[in-house]
């Protein structure tokens, strides 16, 4: 078999298209923020992405029903805008280092054809601490990026993230510079303990400003308080730790 | 060398044969029940699939003959039934996920040529302690199949399996899709901690039903009993578990 | 590059040779063995394999330079015998379980190409436990050659090895009976904690009255002797442990 | 997308050139070295190699802006010399051991189209203890070379490494000499616990001599001083270890 298979179920025409990036990861924050988006702006699925890269599994859902893990391609047509948008989503990214490669790269060159010029990929930035309110983190392609990003509430910070970006959310944008494409990732701060909706929240206000669409944010909100809820039941358990000079400088 | 060889003993034609996989899982419990029924319904090897995605071994049998680890495909005419069988057994799954996509295609498209549309596959759900009457697990590729599955005795329960399907028995099912084929998978209960004949014999009875055949299971029957003597032994020498509050709910 | 590069430093032409394997493996039983008969039959190096499934790395000799792992090829030209003979030897065998299979399906296929029919593979078969008398345990790609091999002092133990024969040993009887060769695998015993050149004499012995050739023992022995100064002095420094039952069966 | 990706920013026209390579490895001895004569001799970078051999991940500089992991290449012309030089540098070598294969034989693929025929691997000899004035160890395809290494100060020792020599240092000498490339290993003295400028120093004062070129080594001193005293710090709150009669023979 080919090791990647995109079965299009619609081949939408798309005015120079901006893709968004939005896979598992730190706390889950790319893909739930992704996901997030799908659900908002009505995104309207047009392909799945099979692929050996990533686990031989299949899903079962509430049904019975089985499906094959994937990665999935929504679209958003946006009639009051010069862009339409592409969300990339899905249950797993490559397993393997050349599979993450070669994963990037397909996505890169469907991408291409599909007239995309601009990529924003989403993550978290795990701070392995527990964090109220969270920024988020930028990098980009191009210094202008980075300069417009600043203006859109991104903190592009001297030595974060300091070990780079792995994965998908990095290599679209590496691999994308072979493609001519310019492109930014944005990174939520999280703890990296529990999937982190708070995280994938301030990513989306980010991207809203950036993309200039309207997003309610009660589901993701009620998420994060049974997050919380359970968090904080786990601390009540502990007894607090003492804190460090470290730490207390964030409280100022 | 290609990545995986067929080499064809007989190429039988069949009438829109049903393809039934059981290969070493969970309990081998899908592996111990296609077994059972190869040896029941005096089916007859006609293909045997070698492959640089299983281990790089020989088998030494009491003769001292040697042969290289595979998977086997055996057939069965049934002159009054519309459907032929063919049975998918063997030593081992792909050692790698990509070998495990990479045999489940080859299997799909040979099964394709050969005029398959259905597919059973058998395997074992693990619950991580002992089980008295085991029940048989579903998952399909459609709902009507589903509520066939369910008038055939198939358990299909909200959240089991939770973590969905691993290896060959989810992968036929779900790159199956992608051949037009249209396929369901058995598990039956069995603890995962030995060899498991009464998992097998759960799955086959159902299996027995749905193909409409006649099983002996004094054989595995005859296996049951011995795996129970083993494991009662290990039991005495050890003081019994306080029992659960879960545990309880079972007694009912 | 190529997965396997073979480079020939010539290409000798030879009558219907018989192909000798002794790569790595337990006890370097099978190594000792062949490199010891290409030692005594004043073998001619032909060929080096060099392969990306073995490690990227190179050895330097005691002056300084370097050479690449690599398995060798010898011949040897028998003008009063049938049989001219082939002899691999090497530093390493295939990392990877696909590694294995594309190592041993080129050599097949570089034999079949020179008029191999027949292969010998040699072997450790480990015990876990010191031996004083190691038996040559066999096994083979047919019952004639069973039998031929017992009257040479090989023995044919039902259940042993139990788990197969794992590697480039195993593979090449395996495989080559997909290229219509017949072949014989012969195990040393061995404790398999040491290099154990006894294990390769009793396989030199037994090969050596298969080939119908002489061979000195002196080198191995003196080595055999080596090892079992330093096994004796590290068991001086333990207090020897209780006879278990099962050993005493064997003092008999 | 192809295995390995080499962007030409460039095609310079070179004289024979000596390729000179300095990858991560032990101590960073290699790399550092490597670098320290790309800043001395203001090399000028023609060359980028990425690969689906190296991590999915981008790093992130200062000023927020991105790039893909990879190895640089770099070429330095000399009017008074009949050599030109190009430089091998990079983030990391290639993850697996084919990855590690396929890299080198790129290179040389590269190397051999642009005229070099002699080669200089760089990279450290790790001892496990501290180091106080490390010697240079090499290793040559060829005892002709090894001569001419001894008469620039380079050790060769008996039995050292007695490992050999693994990754891209070893195995551009060793696929090397299937494309008739003569080359040798220098290898820094390092105690591998630290990035070691100091074994740099050692491996560039030889390669300086053989290059006939003059490097400052005032950066690497100053960055051997910082090592220093981190390390004497670290020592000074553990008490000093006995000294063992095999260190006491390196006194003398």
């Amino acid at each position: 078999m080919d090791d990647i298979v995109i079965v299009f179920k619609e081949r939408p025409s798309l005015r120079e298209p901006i893709l968004i990036e939005g896979l598992p990861g730190v706390g889950n924050v790319g893909k739930l923020a992704a996901e997030h988006l799908v659900d908002q702006l009505k995104a309207v699925k047009f392909a799945e992405v099979f692929s050996k890269f990533f686990p031989p599994q299949v899903l079962v859902n509430d049904a019975g029903t089985i499906r094959l893990v994937s990665n999935e391609l929504f679209y958003v047509k946006r009639e009051d805008y010069p862009n339409d948008l592409i969300i990339l989503v899905g249950d797993y990214q490559g397993l393997t280092p050349d599979g993450q490669y070669e994963l990037a790269d397909r996505t890169l060159r469907m991408a291409k054809e599909m007239g995309v010029r601009r990529i924003y990929t989403l993550g978290g930035y795990g701070l392995g601490r527990m964090i109220e309110k969270p920024r988020v983190l930028g990098a980009a392609t191009d210094l202008e990026l980075v300069e417009e990003m600043k203006t859109h509430g991104v903190t592009f910070s001297k030595g974060e993230p300091g070990s780079g970006i792995v994965g998908a959310s990095g290599l679209l944008l590496g691999l994308g510079n072979l493609y001519d494409m310019r492109s930014a990732c944005l990174m939520g701060e999280t703890s990296g303990y529990f999937v982190d909706p708070k995280g994938a929240q301030a990513v989306l206000e980010v991207l809203a400003r950036i993309l200039n669409v309207k997003i309610d944010f009660k589901e993701l909100e009620s998420k994060a308080e049974q997050i919380d809820m359970i968090t904080s039941k786990l601390r009540e358990t502990e007894p607090p730790p003492e804190p460090k000079r470290e730490d207390l400088g964030y409280i100022g």
